[in-house]
């Protein structure tokens, strides 16, 4: 699935609701969602692990909605097949 | 371009670099890059915004590949066209 595509389906979805609730609610589901995931990758869970990643790539796609950005557009143009600081596919950055 | 795509270019790109830093470094990154993101919500920069996008996406597919976690399977089996709770399109859940 492409990730426009996804972010589409978390429009269908849930754009009603992500509106109402605003950016700065919808931001902060995200951050619950990403401490969520910390959380399940000290357990030994490998579906519950994959629910977690899914759940926050789709508070990102809401969150991406509600703030007009298109998601795909943005990794795509900042990742664009090489490391966006040292110009390098392997990325070869000396930090 | 499809999330697989994407995960597989930051596979390419920095796989080497993850793998050693290791889950708890990569998962911090996350949450940096995620403050980040929202920062950018409260300026008037849309570049900025989508580029801070691009970089939580990006860092969530450096920690799947590094916890070995397909992310668009992930996404697409919790988010198979409707809602996981109410099972319906769009969400109707009562909270």
């Amino acid at each position: 699935m492409h990730i426009n595509e996804f972010q589409e389906l978390m429009q269908k979805l849930y754009y009603h609701r992500d509106s109402k609730r605003g950016v700065e609610g919808t931001y902060r589901w995200l951050v619950d969602e990403v401490n969520e995931l910390g959380d399940a990758l000290h357990n030994n869970d490998k579906e519950e692990l994959a629910k977690e990643f899914a759940d926050v790539i789709a508070w990102l796609a809401s969150l991406a909605n509600i703030t007009s950005v298109n998601l795909e557009l943005a990794a795509v143009n900042k990742y664009n097949n090489v490391c966006p600081k040292c110009k390098q596919s392997p990325c070869e950055c000396r930090f």
